[in-house]
C-alpha cells in the first residue's frame, strides 16, 4: 500500500468566487488497485465510484458494444446478491446508483448517506469478480441494450449522424466504432463474451476507487482494503495499447440525410490533441479557442458574426473536450437560417476560421474568458459527484491527480499566442470531418433510390 | 482423403474461339489440406503454388501488414533450407518462384519443368511449419517491406489515395486497412507478431495446393500425400469470421490533393456484392454493368459520351472483381479535359448513371459484350499461372471449384433485366465514397495550411 497526500489546491486567489478547495487523498492498495479521497464535509453524504480502466475502445474486433453490455450485466447478481439486489439495495438505503460507460472507462457510483459507504463498498468488491452470468440473465439483457440502441440511436438522426462522422474521423483507432455498439454486433454478444471481457479487465489493478464526501480518507482505506484488498490482482492484465491513426492526408466529407431531420446544419470536426500526464497546454489553449470561436454567442466569434451580425445563423458552437487516452476532436457546429444551404453555412464556418486566424484574439475579450473559464472550472467541481467524476474520469483517461489539480493553473496561464499557434496546428482540412446533416431534397437528381 | 473428379467443362460451343477445356482433380488429404489439380500438357511445365487463406483482414487490430511481412519471411530458411536457399533452389532449377499476400489470402508459387515438381512441394511442405525466425532476419527483413511501401505506396499519390479512399469505404470491416500496413504499425511488428501469425494460420487444413501443368493427378496426389499428409493440422485453427459492415447511410467523400498529381479526377466506389457459393448471379451481372458504363471507350457509355460525343473527358473507366471473401466495391472514374473542374466531372458520371438507369440496355451492343466477356474468360485461362490462380484465388476466397466453373455460364446467363435490377440495388450513394485527386490551388482559401 502507497500513500501519498496531494495538498490542497489553493483557489482562494480567485476574484469574486466561493472559494473551494478540494483536500485529495490518494492510496494504492497492494494489489494495485488506486483510491482517490475526497474530503468534502458541507453535507453527511458520500458518493462511493468504482472505474475500470476499460472501455468500447478497448472491445476485440466485431464484439463493439461489450463494454456496455457487461455494464448493463454488472447488476445481475454474484453469489451474495440476487439479480437486481444490488440497486434495491441501495435504494433501501436511501440512496441512488447508476452506471456509465466511455471509450475509455467504465464507472459505476452510489450516492448514499455517508454512513452507508461500507456496505455499497462491500457490494462493489462482491462484483468486481463475483458476477454470476447464466443466459436466463443475459439473453432478456441483450434485448435491453439493442431497445437502447432503437431510442438512442437508431430513432435519433443526430446520433446517427454522429456515429457515421466518427467512423469517416479515424481511419484506424476504435474511437470510429460507436460505445454503444454497431446493432448487427450487439445482436450476436454472447454470455461468453462478457465473461471474457469481465475476466480480462475486472481487476483491482484496473480500477480506481474514488470516494467523495464526508469521509475521512483513512477510514476509507481501511474499507477498501477490508473489501477489495482480498481481491488477487491480473497479473496477465494487457497495457492498454489501441491501434493508432496513420497520418490523415485527406479531407473526408459526410453527407448524411434523414427525413426526420427538422435542422439542417454542418459539422466540422478536426482530429485534435487529447490532454496528457504533465503535457495538457495545448489541450487548455483549445478550451480557450472553442470559446473564443463557438462559446457563449454574444462574445464568441461565430456567435456575434453569423448570429447577430450578419444574421446567417440560427446557431453556432465549437466543442472541445480533452479528456481522452486517446487524440479526440475538436468540432465546429453551423446552423444556417432558412433558406441559407448546407454549403453556404460551411463557407461561413470557414470564412470564420480565416478571419480568426487572420485578426488574433482580442486581448479584453481573452482576460473575460480566463475570467468565466476559472468560474467554470469551480461551479464544475461544486458537488460530490461532479468532483468524484472529474478525478475518476481524468485516472481512466491516463492522467494522474496531479495533472487533474494543476488543469485550472494551466488554463490560466494560456495566453493568445498560444491559442494562435494551437489554431494553427489544428485546422488543418486533411484531418478534418465535414458533415452535411439535411433533409432529403424531394426527388433530389443525386439519389438513385 | 477424399477425391472427386469434376467433369470437364465443354467450353467446346464457343463461337470461333479455341476450345480449352481443362480437366480439374480434387482431393482432400486427410489433415485437411485441399489438392487441385489442373491439367494441361501443351508443355512439359507446371505451376505449383500454395494458397493459405489467410490474408491482410485477418490480422489482429494494431498488426496491420503482418500478413505480407510473414510472405515476405517465409523465405527465411528453415531447418532444411538456409536462408534464401528456396528460391536459389527453384532458380538452379530452371525456374522462377514468387508470392503475393492479398486481402484474404497469401500465396507462394513455382512455375518449374514438370519433373521438378515434387522437390517444390517438399520445399513448400518444409516452409509451412518448419519456418526458422531470428531477429537476424526478421529486422533487416522489416527494413525492405518499410521500403516496398515507400516505394509502392508513399510515392504513389495514387495509391495513397486508394487507401484513405478504402478506410472512408468500410466502417467496420478490415478491408478498410491496407494490405501493405499502415507504415507506423509496419514499423513496430516484432519477430514474435510474425510467429503468432504463422503458428496460427499456417497449417494444412488453412491451405490449398493448386497444381497446374503437364502431370497426372494421381501422382500429384502421392506427391501432396508424400510431403504435405505427415503434417498436423491445427485443431484450433479459428473460424474466418471477421468485423462486418453496419448500414452504410451517409455518403462519404474524400477529397485529396497532392502536388505530385498529373492528372486530377473523380472517383466513385460503391459497396458491392462479391461472389459467394453457389449465388453469383449478382456478382455476373455487375461485370456487365462495369462494361456497359465503363469498359472499352467505344462501346461503353462513358466512354461514347464523355470522352467521343462531348469530349468532356480525357478517360473514363468502371471496375468490379467479385472474388473476394467479404463485400467488395464497384468503382467508377472520370479523367475530366483540362479546365474541366472535378465537380463538373463527377455531374457527368451521375448524369451517365441517371441516363444508363433511364435507357436500361442496348440489346445489340449487350449481345456482343456477352461474346467479348466469353472470350475473356477464355482467354484469362489461356495460361497455367492464370489457371491456378483462378482456381486459387477462389478457393482462398470462400469460393469452390464448382463455383469457378459456373462461372462463364453464369455470366452467358445474364439478362439485360439482371442488370439493371443489380444497377438499381447498386446505386445507393449512402454506401458510395466519391474521391476529388486533385493538385492542390495555389493558395486555396479552404487550406489553412
Amino acid at each position: 500500500m502507497y500513500r501519498s497526500t496531494v495538498p490542497a489546491l489553493t483557489l482562494a486567489s480567485f476574484l469574486a468566487l466561493p472559494a473551494l478547495a478540494e483536500e485529495v487523498s490518494t492510496f494504492t492498495l497492494d494489489n494495485g488497485m488506486e483510491v482517490v479521497v475526497i474530503e468534502d464535509h458541507r453535507a453527511p453524504v458520500a458518493v462511493n465510484m468504482v472505474w475500470y480502466r476499460i472501455g468500447a475502445a478497448d472491445e476485440p474486433p466485431g464484439r463493439s458494444g461489450i463494454a456496455h453490455f457487461l455494464e448493463h450485466l454488472m447488476f445481475k447478481g454474484t453469489g451474495q446478491l440476487a439479480p437486481g439486489e444490488f440497486s434495491a439495495t441501495v435504494e433501501l438505503n436511501g440512496g441512488m446508483d447508476n452506471a456509465f460507460t466511455g471509450q475509455d472507462y467504465t464507472a459505476y457510483y452510489q450516492r448514499v448517506a455517508a454512513d452507508r459507504l461500507d456496505r455499497m463498498m462491500e457490494m462493489e468488491a462482491d462484483r468486481m469478480t463475483g458476477l454470476i452470468l447464466t443466459d436466463e440473465v443475459v439473453l432478456p439483457e441483450r434485448d435491453v441494450i439493442l431497445e437502447e440502441r432503437n431510442q438512442r440511436v437508431e430513432n435519433d438522426p443526430g446520433a446517427l449522424f454522429s456515429e457515421q462522422r466518427a467512423a469517416a474521423q479515424y481511419l484506424n483507432h476504435p474511437y470510429r466504432i460507436p460505445i454503444i455498439g454497431w446493432r448487427h454486433e450487439m445482436a450476436a454478444l454472447t454470455r461468453q463474451d462478457a465473461l471474457d471481457f469481465y475476466g480480462e479487465y475486472y481487476a483491482p489493478n484496473n480500477a480506481v476507487l474514488v470516494v467523495a464526501g464526508d469521509v475521512d480518507p483513512d477510514t476509507v482505506l481501511e474499507m477498501a482494503e477490508t473489501h477489495f484488498g482480498p481481491i488477487a490482482a491480473n497479473p496477465d492484465l494487457r497495457a492498454r495499447i489501441r491501434p493508432s491513426e496513420p497520418p490523415q492526408i485527406a479531407e473526408r466529407r459526410v453527407m448524411f440525410e434523414d427525413p426526420r431531420i427538422a435542422q439542417p446544419h454542418v459539422m466540422r470536426s478536426y482530429l485534435a490533441p487529447e490532454r496528457n500526464p504533465g503535457a495538457q497546454g495545448e489541450a487548455a489553449a483549445l478550451v480557450f479557442l472553442s470559446e473564443l470561436l463557438g462559446g457563449s454567442s454574444a462574445s464568441s466569434l461565430m456567435g456575434r458574426e453569423l448570429e447577430f451580425n450578419e444574421k446567417t445563423a440560427l446557431y453556432t458552437s465549437a466543442y472541445y473536450d480533452g479528456v481522452a487516452l486517446d487524440p479526440t476532436t475538436f468540432s465546429l457546429i453551423v446552423v444556417p437560417v432558412p433558406g441559407r444551404s448546407l454549403a453556404e453555412a460551411e463557407a461561413d464556418l470557414d470564412r470564420m476560421i480565416a478571419r480568426f486566424l487572420e485578426q488574433g484574439v482580442d486581448a479584453d475579450l481573452f482576460e473575460r474568458l480566463k475570467s468565466q473559464i476559472r468560474a467554470q472550472e469551480i461551479y464544475r467541481k461544486d458537488n460530490l459527484q461532479g468532483l468524484a467524476q472529474i478525478y475518476g474520469e481524468a485516472l481512466a483517461s491516463g492522467l494522474g491527480v496531479a495533472d487533474v489539480q494543476a488543469w485550472p493553473d494551466i488554463l490560466q496561464s494560456v495566453t493568445p499566442e498560444d491559442v494562435m499557434a494551437a489554431a494553427g496546428r489544428l485546422f488543418d482540412r486533411r484531418h478534418a470531418v465535414t458533415g452535411y446533416y439535411d433533409r432529403p431534397a424531394e426527388a433530389a437528381p443525386e439519389t438513385i433510390r
